[in-house]
């Protein structure tokens, strides 16, 4: 149960075989911030090489392949008070024949008041002069090392976790990943100040972030995708595209969750899915599209 | 202004070219009735052929192609104590491996207890025995005929509305459809009790309604998708296969709508929509999928 | 036996349920002609609305759903000196990113001679001034009336065919379509004098053709998507979207034809099929995309 | 211009930052050999771990980021007698209807006569007996490793090539890759005797092969996905989920090689794609889809 204080020195830009910065035991927690996606750190200044570079890896102590990892997002800070976000639709979001009058995107800061919990645009424009939009900031790229040996660009996303820029991945959530690889191998940055569904900009507003989070290992239970638990739901998460094939991963996992953990039949559970399932669109900008499937703790409770 | 009492003699099972059953003006009022899916009444009773059978087509006085169409859906209430699902998961929503084992799917029973607003399994099994959903009842197909003197089946959906099932439009909303053919020929049908995200067990609970709604034509205003207006959210719907395609529909049609309407350009469009747009997948079933790509009224009323 | 010599005099934009042009019997000949994409006829005039207007429909005296209509493709000529293409690749048969800077599409003219069988441009740019390419004309859009009553576009296609664009649907190529509706009622249109696979400009060498068919009836033969066969090979062709759709069906109908027709079981078809199946795509423009599975017919002769 | 006889000692299951097995020079020719793509030799005998293992990486002095690197496959002949395949179509290429009812795929061998250049069943079925296909062997993953230190399963592909399972890659043909890392480190793999379009049951007759290749350093030239010529034809493949993503980024590198290497205009380019273009569909089975888009040799050489 020990609180480990991390500062990290270096990054990396892939979730994989990297060489652990800290080895941890189940049941700590870790403190220790995040760059953002660009690798700009909580003074704005270049501390790591774009493209979502991470803090880590974190080594868990006897996590093997077949385990699974529990992560508890404690707190996500933003550190410094300003982010910067995109400012045109992605071209995959649209119609094609809009993608071709579409400007090409540029970036925009925004000023991030923590003290207020609100962002807004630094220069707006006359048509969102008066926008403010209250803070929810998550972590957009996490997870753990894939397995065979693989080390996977932080640009995307697979049953390990990595980028996959769901905003309901806020503090007080906890996220399961299927640990992969020896140590688990435990990657997490690129933290966003708030975003809409989708990610359709291709950020949300980007920034660093100080985090504080718990691991507790799982032994010998097994999981396919990410699970995770809220306040208000459960989900699973499937990463891949296009989104049909992302929702056919979610809904997979959510079947076998809802077996497994609430010793539903299959029947069972695909009539409590019919009539109350949510779905989330996490993002449809990145190389493997992510979509969340949800159900209502509260909803579970009174089976 | 006039409110017509309109009982169905007869139904149509495609949206299109079909003798009007009733002309009505832009502000009248329709109080009349749906069968369900598969043709069964308020008496459960056969009275239409399988496959979605709509009431209709209503002929909207002066409604001509480029106009739009405003149904104000006002009350929508279950006419009969029971609706009915299938049982099993779609075998498009889960993974190919979990589609080759799921059972096949059958039709079960619900009690829908309209006084109470409570929809319950008639015969549970363990699982599910305490299962009681709270009742929402909305439109799954509904909506203009299609152009080009298409007649289409009411499985599926376009630019004119159709079988889109999107679970939020209940009462209380208000639904505008492209005229896309001289009197608009509206039609509706294939009421569900309640349904979850996707319509992922292909029915939500499918019930016969009362309907009253009303319509209202605005001349000269051509807009390219459905579009909506909650109490909480406006929205637009784009409905085609896969799922990405949808979803570029339903944001290329509100990126539309925040210009003409909310005098944004597409740089603050773009901006707005990435930090703040929703999704619901509204179905994952019909041939035509659809998605809704939202905004939250209270935030648009802050710009 | 009969042949029928039928010059159109109007024409249809949906496959449906227009009133027949003529009656005819299984075995029955029919020489007729038809318009290009546009509407315009052998002398370049507008003869009908554009949107790939129709010959027909033909009533096939006994035709019943359940039946298969098969039409020999026997002749098909151009008609006139020139056809068009557009002369931009399609918005979505390229990265986003290109789509945004492709140029809009614009029509132009080539040169059609039928003496010579080649097409050449008009007023080529000097990088294609050197460019003829044979002809090989073949029907983009034909096939018979959707069932339940519709009548759709004629921008589109489905288990009925309709616009498939298929470049291998020439002069000797024989077709098989489900009879959704009495009577079949075939349709026909769309000429291409040629084109390449995909359709990816948008058109072919749009071009009035004169054409020569022969229908059978096959009485209680019931296929579920178009079939055929030419000199080489037999075919089944899916149509749907996306591509990945397109391929399920074209590939469960081949299955079907090799355990209704070869007597296969699914593990012989399955281990044929792997080491030996070719896919055309047949257009990856339309609404509907269209992907044929074929296998030689030299090969299954050896069975 | 050095001829390299290399014999493995030990695979690898990804493609990425691996020691080299070798160093070799622009021009050198490299004799090896592949094991199948569950790690049996010619021997038949497990010499690696299952999942494509991979002979190399060659290290290719020189090369870095940027430059293209040329392998001409100049020979590959299978080295023992026999291959094997599953036997049912894989569930992602049927309607999900027809998945829920084929049986669980087996693996089944076949004979491979190289003497006679012919493959057949060890112990068909009846309606398979006569069955013999001509040997068409090929390399079903082979490529660079990709870029920013990844190291991708060789389940999958990419820019940097991969598991592309495409049928076309024969002993005769060149192919190019993009090289994104120092050394270009480039692995070759997963032999079969032949296979179907899309490799639809999930393998080709799976084979261990003796292999030639020479390799040549393109310094400068950047191309963006793997490119080849065989004796008729140029091609450019892409490598995505859906299809369609796929043939987008086969028909975008095309459409830059075009004005790279033929000088054509963006417009000259698609006037001549439009109407002769071919594509294959390599594989429709791995996690990443592999299209072709092609062009005849022969059509290039009259421009």
């Amino acid at each position: 149960m020990t609180v480990h204080h991390f500062q990290p020195q270096q990054y990396v830009n892939t979730l994989g075989q990297h060489p652990p910065v800290l080895h941890i035991s189940s049941g700590d927690t870790v403190v220790t911030s995040t760059v953002d996606a660009r690798g700009w750190d909580h003074k704005g200044e270049a501390a790591a090489a774009r493209g979502n570079p991470m803090t880590g890896p974190f080594y868990v102590e006897g996590a093997m392949p077949g385990d699974t990892l529990e992560v508890a997002l404690e707190s996500l800070v933003p550190n410094r008070e300003w982010g910067w976000t995109r400012n045109a639709l992605a071209l995959n979001v649209v119609d094609p024949h809009i993608a071709a009058v579409l400007h090409p995107s540029e970036i925009v800061r925004w000023t991030v008041d923590v003290a207020n919990g609100l962002a807004f645009l630094e220069n707006p424009t006359p048509g969102l002069a008066n926008l403010k939009l209250p803070l929810r900031p998550f972590l957009g790229c996490f997870g753990v090392a894939p397995g065979m040996g693989q080390s996977i660009s932080t640009a995307t996303s697979g049953e390990y976790g990595g980028n996959m820029d769901y905003r309901e991945l806020i503090a007080g959530v906890t996220v399961y990943f299927p640990v992969l690889t020896e140590g688990a191998l435990f990657h997490l940055g690129d933290g966003h100040a708030t975003q809409g569904d989708g990610e359709i900009v291709g950020t949300g507003i980007e920034i660093s972030l100080d985090v504080r989070f718990t691991v507790r290992l799982r032994k010998g239970k097994t999981i396919g995708w990410p699970r995770g638990e809220s306040d208000t739901h459960v989900f699973c998460i499937g990463n891949s595209r296009p989104l049909d094939q992302a929702l056919q991963h979610a809904t997979t996992e959510m079947l076998a969750m809802l077996q497994e953990d609430y010793s539903l039949t299959a029947t069972e559970a695909s009539l409590l899915l019919g009539q109350t399932v949510e779905y989330d669109i996490a993002n449809v900008y990145n190389p493997a599209y992510s979509i969340a499937c949800k159900l209502p703790k509260e909803l579970l409770a009174t089976l």
